[in-house]
C-alpha cells in the first residue's frame, strides 16, 4: 500500500471543473474522506476513534507516551491534490509498510485526521486542532458561520454530532510527541536539491479585514469629482500591501474581497477586503500591517471615504521543538527551512514536542490545482516518516 | 390620487434591509410591481396589454399616432425607490388628474411599464425596450442566464410566458412620440434652481470585462517575487481608470468583481472585473478606454500575468429629437441637460420622436437607497407632465 496509491483513491473526490478541490469541513466531500481514512484504518487494525471536535485518531496502541503522526483531508476552495492528504496517507503507508515488515512500536502511534485545517468554511484556520488544545474557546467557534449563514454547532448537529462535546480533548494527555508530514509550500527544497526537509520554525501569521465604506451610486450620471467610491482606496491598498511586503521580504495578500452592492453600472457604496499577512517575526508582522493601513485610511481620506480595520486572527511565531528538529534532521540527513503557512504542527507545538517534514514540490505551487509532488519524492517522504516512526516509537 | 401616494403603495415591495430596494426582471418584487400597475390601470379605466417582452402598455384609446409615457419599476440591486417608478407612477397621476378634470386626449395615450430597464439580472440594460424595438435579436437575449445560470426563456417560461412571443413589437408601428420622466441622476438642477429640467442628450456607454489570469498560490508561503498576482493589475486598473476618467472629466467606474477562489490565505488565479464608461462622444469613450486597457496590460506585463478584454456592450450618443425637446422646454420654461445614464427613451429614439424629463435630485445620488427628489418637486414634475400630455395628444 503505497501513499500513491492512497492518494489516488481520494482523485475524485471533491474534485472541481478547473482540476482542484473544494474540501471544506463537513461538507459531502470531507465526509466521504473521513468515511475513507475510517475503513483504511480499520483495514489496517487501527482503532479508530473520534474526539468530540471530529478529529480522527487512529490507534496502535493505547495509553500514555503517544506518538501522533498525521494531518488533515480538507482544502482550501479550489485547492490542490495534497496539502493536508500527503500527510494522512504517508502516516497510513508507513504504519502499513512498518507492520508488514514485523516492526511493532513501543509507545502508542496515533495517525491523525484533523477536521478543518484550512478554515476554508467558518473563516479561522486550523479549528479541529485548536478546540482539541483549548487554543479556541468551543463557543465561539461553534458560533462561527459559514457563507450560508449557518453556524458549525448546526453543521456538526447536521452531521449527528453533538456540539456540547467541542472543546479541549482527553487524547491530548496521552500525547507526547506530534509529527506532521506535508508538501512544501513555496519552493526552498527544489534549489537546494533535497527531496525533504524538517521545519524550524512557523512565521507569524494575521488576517485582518478592512471595511472601505462610500457612497453608493449611478456610475454613469456622477461626475467623478462627486464620487465618494471605496474601492478606489482598496485599490491603493492592493498596492500598498504588495510594495511594503516586497521591500521588506514579507507576505501580504489580498485574495478575498465583497462589493456592494455588486453592480457594473453602481459605483460601490461599501468594498469589504481581507489581508493575509505573514513575516519574519511580530515586530515586522505589526510594522506592515500598520503601514498598510496607514495607506489604505490615506488613500480613503482623501476619497472622501472611510475604512474601518479589524484583527480577525493574529498567530505568534512558532519554533519546533529544537532538540526533536536537530534529532530528525541527522536521522535523515535533510536540510531545515522556516515556512509561512500555518499548520496543525503549530497548533500542537504549544503543547507537545512537534515536528514537521516538508516534501519538495517543483514550481512551489500550492493552495491551487497545480499543487503537485513527484512520486520518488512522494516514495522519499514517505519513508522518511516511517524512519522517524521507527526512531520515535 | 398623487405621485406621492402611489409611491407609497411600493414602499415594503423589494425593500431590502440596507433600506433599499432589489426588484429585477420577473423576480417576485417585480411580479408584484406588475399586479399593481394592472390594477391601478384598469382603475382608471384603461386597457392593460402586454406585449411578448413583458412591456406592459395601459391604453386610453387605442389606434395609430399614439402618445407613450412612462418609464419602469424594476431596479438596480440595493438601489432607490425612484429610479423608474417615479416616471410610471407621475403618468398615472397625471392620466387621473387629466380625467377627473374632463379632459380627453384627441390621440391614443399609452402608459408603458418597460421590462428589465436596469440589467440588474441578465446583464443588458434596456432590454425590454431592445426587444420591442428589434435593437437585440430575441434569441441571443433569451439565452441570456442570470446568476443562477437560468436563461430569459426559462425565466419568462416560469412566469407563465411564451419565450417564442419576445422580439419587435406591433404596438411600437402606432406610436409618434413618447416621453419619460425620470428622477435626475447626477445633480445639475438643484445649483441650476430649477425643479424640472429637459433632457438634450445621452452619453455614449459601454461595458468591457477585464479577465485577469495569474497563478493561484498559498498566500503565506510564496515570496513576492514568486507570484503572479492577478489582483494586482485589477488594483492597478481600477486607478487608471480614475485617473483618465478624472483627467477628461469623462466616467468610469469598476463596481462588479469576482475572484477565484476567493479565499483569504490564497493567492487569485483569476480577477474578473466589469468596467462601466461614459463619454461626452463616441471618440472620447474609445480613446478613455484604450487607455485604460493599455494600463491593464502594462500592469498584468509586469507582473508576469495576463489580461483579456471584452466589450459586452456599447451604446452610441443619443441626441433627443431636437424639435420635441425646444417645445417641450418652452411648454415647461425648464433648463436642457445632458445625462450619463441609458434609458429606455435612448432606445425608443431611434425609432420615434422621443423626450425626457427630470426631476431634480437634491444630492444626486441614485441606484442607492439614499436616491430622492422632494415632495413638491415630485408634484411639480407630475404638473409638468400633464402639461406635456395635453400639449401633445
Amino acid at each position: 500500500m503505497s501513499t500513491t496509491d492512497l492518494l489516488a483513491d481520494l482523485e475524485t473526490i471533491g474534485r472541481t471543473p478547473g482540476g482542484g478541490y473544494t474540501r471544506l469541513a463537513w461538507d459531502p466531500a470531507t465526509m466521504a474522506l473521513r468515511e475513507w481514512f475510517a475503513g483504511q484504518a480499520a483495514a489496517l487494525g487501527l482503532e479508530v476513534t473520534e474526539d468530540g471536535n471530529g478529529n480522527q485518531i487512529a490507534w496502535w496502541g493505547t495509553g500514555p507516551d503517544a506518538l501522533l503522526v498525521g494531518s488533515h483531508l480538507d482544502s482550501v476552495p479550489e485547492g490542490g491534490p495534497l496539502d493536508g492528504p500527503l500527510g494522512v496517507a504517508s502516516a497510513l503507508a508507513a504504519v502499513a509498510g512498518l507492520k508488514a515488515s514485523g516492526w511493532t512500536p513501543s509507545r502508542p502511534l496515533g495517525v491523525v485526521n484533523f477536521t478543518d485545517e484550512e478554515g476554508g468554511r467558518f473563516g479561522i484556520a486550523c479549528l479541529g486542532s485548536r478546540l482539541a488544545t483549548g487554543a479556541i474557546d468551543p463557543a465561539i467557534a461553534l458560533a462561527l458561520r459559514d457563507d450560508s449563514g449557518t453556524t458549525l454547532a448546526e453543521v456538526m448537529q447536521a452531521q449527528g454530532r453533538d456540539p456540547r462535546a467541542a472543546g479541549p480533548s482527553a487524547w491530548l494527555a496521552d500525547v507526547s510527541s506530534y509529527v506532521e508530514l506535508h508538501v512544501e509550500q513555496g519552493r526552498w527544497l527544489a534549489p537546494h536539491d533535497a527531496p525533504v526537509g524538517v521545519a524550524s520554525a512557523i512565521w507569524p501569521h494575521g488576517r485582518y479585514r478592512f471595511d472601505f465604506c462610500g457612497e453608493g451610486n449611478h456610475a454613469g450620471a456622477t461626475a467623478m469629482a462627486d464620487r465618494h467610491d471605496p474601492m478606489l482606496a482598496y485599490a491603493a491598498t492592493v498596492l500598498a500591501a504588495r510594495d511594503l511586503a516586497t521591500a521588506t521580504d514579507q507576505r501580504a495578500t489580498l485574495g478575498r474581497v465583497r462589493v456592494e452592492p455588486g453592480s457594473t453600472n453602481s459605483i460601490p457604496s461599501r468594498v469589504t477586503a481581507w489581508l493575509d499577512a505573514r513575516a519574519f517575526d511580530h515586530v515586522a508582522l505589526t510594522t506592515m500591517v500598520a503601514g498598510i493601513r496607514a495607506r489604505a485610511e490615506a488613500a480613503a481620506a482623501s476619497d472622501g471615504t472611510t475604512v474601518g480595520f479589524t484583527a480577525e486572527s493574529e498567530s505568534d511565531a512558532v519554533t519546533f521543538d529544537p532538540a526533536l528538529r536537530h534529532r530528525l534532521a541527522a536521522l535523515l540527513d535533510a536540510p531545515v527551512l522556516a515556512t509561512g503557512a500555518g499548520h496543525d504542527a503549530g497548533i500542537l507545538a504549544a503543547r507537545v514536542p512537534t515536528a514537521m517534514l516538508f516534501v519538495r514540490n517543483p514550481t512551489g505551487v500550492s493552495h491551487a490545482p497545480q499543487e503537485s509532488a513527484e512520486p520518488e519524492d512522494i516514495e522519499a517522504g514517505t519513508v522518511a516518516l516511517s524512519k522517524v516512526i521507527e526512531e520515535l516509537a
